[in-house]
């Protein structure tokens, strides 16, 4: 196995840093939803972490770093119209550092209110790609900023791994863990995470449809069209076709390489499950993982998988625009 | 003070006796609903309860002592379309009785569907209160079964106090409680429990709109027309415009006289509060209790009264059908 860049350690390390300022999340079981998947699940209820998603983890963790290296550091930036701008907003504000977050122009207006609300100052622009780095970089430049980028950095990364250290001291013998996944930065965090801890475990990543990335990795490349495409789909925390550079080489060697696709159809009835069962508010990109564990294939799978962690990763829904 | 039909003791026995079956139901916090209201607010998330609603305390608590004090009870039966019937049918199940819920046949599927999902045989009738009654009747005397009604019923009652001895275990120092009211089961046995840990705790109850409670507690007259009628509103598991006589005796003696009416589109808020900022799925109900804790009039109650239990009574909302 090629070396990580990031550690079970930095994992470790990013737990203590992190905790006083974030929730522990509860983990949720419901009958029903056993006996469809026959087998017992375990739902990791990241909705109810701080700012509404994981996010929150990753974020935080390397804003505080940034800050332990350099104390100096004059604020943070960063691209994002979801839940990484808020989560980087929030995070900032509890280190008292002034954020930046460069958001498209045609974002809605619901997702600008929110990052304002974490208190961070919005740069408006363009709706390409490259619109944002370019912004990004100017800021960064001008103002002295740190960049804390939304899933390939391995502070970011270190952070996520934490949701991992949690569930299985929560659930130690957990056969599976179900994740959604869009850049990769919560999946390499739990698969860095959870193999290290139990080396057995298998680490499933689950997409809208579209995603190649099946293909990618029992192909060991970098399958994907360039430039980089959004998925269609209506779950938009998860719309990025292609993992990040660093979350590709780590996915490649620690996720199963069969990654579970769910249509739009199938997510939505994810989300309402739990909000129907467990009283729970999720977002599509939870729904996901939910329909992996409801679907046809879950039950096909080696009957050795007993025990299955599902993150709920967050419960940022538009609920005057829910998708049914 | 008049003899209470409930005593402390009767709740402590409860607590014990239904406690193997329940959940001891989280309680959250909101620093933003905390900026609003003026004072720290503890909700009670009782749509996280079996069943999706407190409903299961009561039901529970009143068919095992039915069991307990006639052994050879050959099942249970009710009447109710709502969160009642899903718990009789639930509790009824746990302790292997069978269960017959009676329903208005013009009721929604979906709620015929859940009573049935939990177990019980579903009875249909007429869309009249009395023909309801009518049918409970018949059955209990042909197949000798215990009739367990949703709130004017002493071991009910009792049930729903295990409520206020858990919150007051989780958060000792309430100095109120706002709890949703439709018959006054569960405000009564909050309101028995909560004033005999601390006689200094007030009890609020909260409604939608032309309940008319406050003028009969003040009164001490049940002032309301006959026969009953329901209040025009959306939060269908409180719709009774009348509370019981038992019910009307205990609050009339421990409950605040001036009541919170709330309106639709306040109780619609108040679920959409919830289930943005706490990504909870709560029910119009619960929205209630939310929608008084953040109105004006709370703002002006007496700012000794610091730290507010919420009672989230219930979660099951129709998520194809939500009221906004």
């Amino acid at each position: 196995m090629a070396e990580m860049p990031v550690t079970f350690g930095n994992v470790l390390k990013a737990c203590e840093r992190i905790a006083p300022y974030l929730n522990r999340t509860p983990v949720f079981t419901c009958s029903t939803a056993d006996e469809i998947a026959g087998r017992k699940l375990f739902f990791k209820a990241e909705n109810l972490q701080k700012t509404g998603s994981f996010k929150a983890r990753g974020a935080l963790n390397a804003i505080l770093l940034a800050k332990e290296r350099k104390p100096t550091v004059a604020g943070i930036v960063t691209h994002s119209s979801g839940n990484h701008g808020q989560a980087v907003a929030w995070a900032s504000k509890r280190v008292n550092l002034p954020s930046y977050v460069v958001v498209p122009a045609m974002a809605p207006a619901s997702k600008k209110t929110a990052i304002r609300g974490y208190g961070a100052q919005l740069i408006e622009c363009g709706s390409k790609p490259s619109d944002r780095y370019e912004a990004c970089d100017k800021l960064q430049a001008e103002k002295d900023l740190e960049m804390v980028p939304p899933f390939d950095h391995p502070d970011v990364i270190a952070g996520q791994g934490s949701i991992a250290v949690e569930l299985l001291d929560q659930v130690p013998d957990l056969d599976a863990i179900m994740v959604p996944i869009s850049g990769g930065g919560m999946a390499s965090g739990i698969a860095i995470a959870a193999k290290h801890m139990k080396p057995d475990i298998k680490v499933f990543v689950v997409s809208p449809q579209g995603k190649l990335l099946t293909d990618c990795f029992k192909s060991g490349q970098r399958l994907w069209p360039n430039p980089p495409e959004y998925l269609n789909t209506t779950a938009d925390a998860i719309r990025l076709q292609q993992l990040g550079h660093l979350t590709f080489n780590i996915l490649s060697q620690l996720a199963e390489k069969d990654a579970f696709e769910m249509s739009d159809e199938e997510m939505i009835q994810g989300v309402k499950f739990i909000m129907h069962r467990m009283k729970l508010v999720v977002e599509m990109a939870a729904g996901a993982s939910v329909a992996a564990v409801l679907s046809d294939r879950m039950k096909s799978l080696d009957p050795a998988i007993k025990k299955v962690g599902v993150i709920l990763c967050g419960g940022n829904i538009d609920l005057d625009n829910l998708p049914w």
